[in-house]
């Protein structure tokens, strides 16, 4: 089982090296990460944007464009609609966000002609490297949908699960997380976490095994949850891989929380398309983008080999 | 200002030593916190509860019993009682819970007679000092009210607001927090923190700074606070004092979150009440409930020189 993003770069070695399509290129922490990403082999580029603002930029952060294929086009909108179809026509695996606003990139991945669309919702996933957290954990949704219903949910984990089978997770374990760890009827959160797991125990969510409500530390802390009494019935005792989270407050407060005051590795990736969509923020790293281009790469190469 | 647990205990250093007084003091865990408080010099405690199990329990942890007043009341709701109506006479001037359940403790706390009702709604509040944070931060409420309305939210305010000042913090930033940082009408909770900041800028919310909605880096960190565009209209940057969370859900995920994955040093209390009460979980460490003593006498010390 993979247990880093180290490990999870190295699995990339046997592959053949993916090329992730760049819309609206002209942006210099996507063209660092893009450039980190071809030197260590994790995936080649295609740059679609303003060529004289990309070179610009490449020059200086001291990135040779030679290698590169550059796609000029200077209207945003047209630059993410050429960037995407090169994803849907199978020249490029993947797709990835440069200085294009959020509304305008998810635009292009739902356009209905040349987008990513598959009919499934779509989700987020955020892939965590917790130093003392001995599996990566998989924490969904931190970002896009805001209050999801059970059925959201239901796809929310099909998503997220599809994501941990291509990372070698073949069983992963999903936690649907509240403040507590037994069904409380006044609070709807735990009364949909049992149902998820009834779903899952009924064969109607497969490909996991799925165990809630759980508190925090009982999905992600064994020593935690050896130490509740009744923590023998459960499936799931401190080793979730999965974090599904009540709504996007919760979600994104933890996701935050824990960037900004634990040591944690992070990569992320839109979920439900047809081919791996990197949409990190401005404020994500280029350690951050790196990575989520290796999960990119990683997914990518599953779907091609499982399609 | 007081930006760590080790500065909380020296300002205990010149007031008059503090009291707690113990409701079914038979617990392990809570006879060593009681017994580093003492050596520590951050407060005295009565030990009320069956008097054979405190003595054979302060054996096996090496305690000396002698300089403690022990009050031998076998029956668990009758030592609460008994324990809590030291605390309404004066004689002690905080309360803590042994080995009592939450429910059979909170009934003590609410008794009509020798409760410690003010008439306000009780929240909890949790301290945390977290490294690589400048100033402590007071979390709530994380574990008490589930799904707090715009009432509730301005008392948990209030009560946490009375912990600051008595901590040393005369003026607290407060942060409602949410997933987003401006007003969504698709989101209540972001329309609830801009009423909350409204009310407060009317003088309806006094003795602190409210400003919200702010996701959780903008409330914390004031190098992404600083990045973002606008950060200089707000009143927080990066440097709120108080979190308050949406729901229970959102506040204990993100506490437990961060207990487990950051560096955290916390102590907690019930507020709301005419004295302090700890109510630290079984599964909390003797550093935190020490910790929570501590907070304890330095609020009980403002309240005896402010009422």
């Amino acid at each position: 089982m993979i247990k880093s993003f180290d490990e999870l770069i190295a699995k990339l070695d046997g592959c053949p090296l993916k090329k992730v399509s760049v819309a609206v290129a002209q942006d210099a922490h996507v063209l660092e990460a893009v450039k980190v990403a071809k030197e260590r082999n994790i995936a080649d580029a295609i740059l679609v944007g303003d060529k004289e603002q990309i070179e610009e930029i490449a020059k200086s952060i001291d990135m040779d464009l030679s290698s590169y294929e550059i796609i000029d086009v200077k209207d945003m909108t047209e630059a993410a609609k050429k960037a995407v179809s090169l994803v849907s026509e199978g020249v490029a695996d993947m797709y990835m966000k440069g200085a294009i606003d959020t509304k305008g990139f998810l635009k292009s991945v739902l356009d209905k002609e040349v987008g990513l669309r598959t009919g499934k919702p779509l989700s987020h996933v955020c892939v965590f490297d917790v130093e003392g957290v001995d599996q990566l954990l998989f924490l969904s949704d931190v970002a896009f949908i805001p209050y999801p219903t059970l059925e959201d949910k239901v796809s929310i984990i099909n998503n997220t699960v599809e994501i941990c089978h291509a990372v070698g997770i073949p069983n992963p374990k999903v936690a649907p997380l509240a403040a507590v760890e037994v069904v409380n009827p006044k609070m709807p959160v735990t009364v949909e976490a049992a149902e998820l797991t009834k779903m899952n125990e009924e064969g109607k969510i497969t490909g996991c095994i799925v165990d809630g409500p759980l508190s925090f530390d009982l999905a992600i802390c064994p020593e935690a949850a050896q130490h509740k009494a009744g923590a023998s019935d459960r499936k799931i005792v401190g080793d979730a891989d999965v974090l599904l989270f009540p709504d996007i407050h919760a979600g994104n407060l933890v996701y935050k929380a824990m960037v900004h005051t634990a040591k944690i590795v992070n990569g992320n990736l839109l979920t439900g398309t047809k081919a791996p969509v990197i949409l990190t923020s401005r404020s994500d790293s280029v350690e951050v983008k790196v990575n989520s281009l290796a999960l990119g790469a990683v997914v990518a190469d599953f779907m091609k080999n499982n399609n």
